[in-house]
């Protein structure tokens, strides 16, 4: 059934796509299968990562170059409430009716985690189904973010005129992910002064590779600035490829990928049977309740 | 040792507090016991969490109130470099040489994850210590930090004035986790505004409780609405105790806090060979190289 989908996915078909996806998300007992045959059918396609505003403008402009657009938002939501609440998608809904775009929502699976993972292999199945862009869109600079973001080719960050202070709360993210730099409402007062916070920060300089991110000047809503910042994502592309440390990169890369898959696959073996399903309830009850310390607990349920 | 460790926190001693934080961090062997005599000594503490530029305001506030306050301030940063980045705490000098107060800065720990894990126990160790306010700040949304302010009593969220779409975007965070919402710079254009998209956001109503979060506006630098806020902090948290879902939530705390220590605990037995260790540095090149995928990877070593 595999093979089949597999050749479904590699023709393009969305269903199939969409299929697989679901598989991955879910963590379906062959979705280990589908993936190391989509794994060595991956290489081909751009992916670009980050928080942004501006994912819907960039792949209307890569539509227009004649290319398929995967999108993949990626939802955070609550380990308590299971939802994905975010997903304030109407701006997506005029690129959602092209056959050429494939956009999909990822939320977080609760218990195991697996967000990240998840995403990571989604970007995969985009890749093996020949989209020749995949923009993976994340909300916030939280870790899991950040591991995603770094996962793709090239991230973007995206700021507006006027956050100040909070140029300085997204100094991490800036520093650490972004490849390319977006002033975005940059019709509004305090464009040169962000600019100016972005080139201090840019100038501390701890990139380990050569490559100096552009700063990038758009207004979203009227279309300013897209072509410029294509171009921009192109050329941090092409910068990396040559960049000394592109070998250490994908090792890290690989190394975090190998440590995600491992880390949820033996807490899903640890967790499998209903007794310790059940066992876990008791015991969350329990330290909820001060009659046991949550250390003891885990003792309690590793111990066969 | 333990257990005079566990006599000096109790009583105060800040190098002990210092030290078992470090312990908890880095995950020492000896920590789990630690943690099980801290565990005993907790649930006297008001641990109020969030993304916040306010904590050094509130933390002066509460000192006034001759109460000892613990700060925690958790630094995303990346798996990769290994390094926390942000701490720009320039605006924590004065508060730092307030021997009533501790700060401390929590980093991510690498492959092992645990940030989140570690930030709790940080945080019990600071209430056996005797703190009666314990701040939590985090950056951003991510899961990590939603985790985290979850595990709080009570999270405040603050916005800035003119965000606009920043409001839609932190949807996630503010239904989810707010507590308390606060517009700060609210001497800026825009506050009004931002108050109806807050108050918009809020009548949608999901939340399970009964708590209405309030709306504090503050201007930080002035010091003007702090008390306000205090007031609203404690007000969330005594409705909290009183919420016909408040055994619910502590619950729903407490199988998340077995399940991050489960998480930990089980990678960290796969990984503590030397030779596992040699063994994912060889897969990781292996899969960057695409010479193997990520999924046979972990079966290679999960095989004993």
């Amino acid at each position: 059934m595999s093979s089949r989908l597999i050749d479904r996915i590699t023709a393009g078909d969305t269903t199939a796509v969409a299929r697989a996806i679901s598989k991955v998300e879910g963590g379906a007992s062959d979705s280990s299968d589908l993936m190391k045959q989509i794994f060595s059918r991956t290489g081909r396609a751009l992916i670009v990562g980050g928080k942004s505003s501006l994912v819907d403008k960039l792949a209307a402009f890569y539509r227009k170059q004649g290319e398929r657009v995967g999108i993949i938002a990626v939802d955070p939501s609550s380990p308590f409430s299971g939802g994905a609440i975010l997903g304030d998608r109407i701006r997506m809904q005029t690129l959602s009716l092209d056959k050429g775009v494939f956009i999909r929502s990822m939320a977080t699976r609760g218990q195991l985690g697996g967000l990240a993972r998840a995403t990571v292999e989604a970007v995969a199945i985009l890749d093996a189904a020949g989209y020749e862009k995949i923009l993976v869109e994340t909300v916030g600079v939280g870790q899991d973010e950040i591991e995603i973001a770094k996962a793709a080719d090239v991230c973007v960050v995206v700021l507006v005129p006027g956050m100040g202070d909070d140029v300085q709360t997204m100094k991490a993210g800036i520093m650490e992910i972004g490849d390319v730099l977006v002033i975005n409402k940059a019709d509004r007062d305090g464009v040169l002064r962000t600019e100016k916070e972005l080139e201090g920060l840019l100038s501390l300089g701890v990139r380990t590779d050569q490559w100096q991110p552009p700063i990038v000047k758009t207004v979203a809503i009227e279309n300013r600035g897209i072509e410029e910042l294509a171009d921009a994502i192109d050329r941090a592309r092409e910068s990396q490829k040559s960049a000394p440390d592109s070998n250490e990169r994908r090792q890290a890369i690989a190394r975090w990928r190998i440590l995600e898959l491992l880390r949820e696959r033996l807490l899903s073996e640890a967790l499998h049977s209903d007794s310790t399903s059940e066992k876990l309830d008791r015991l969350a009850a329990e330290v909820a309740n001060k009659k046991r310390d949550p250390y003891s607990a885990i003792e309690e349920l590793i111990a066969k």
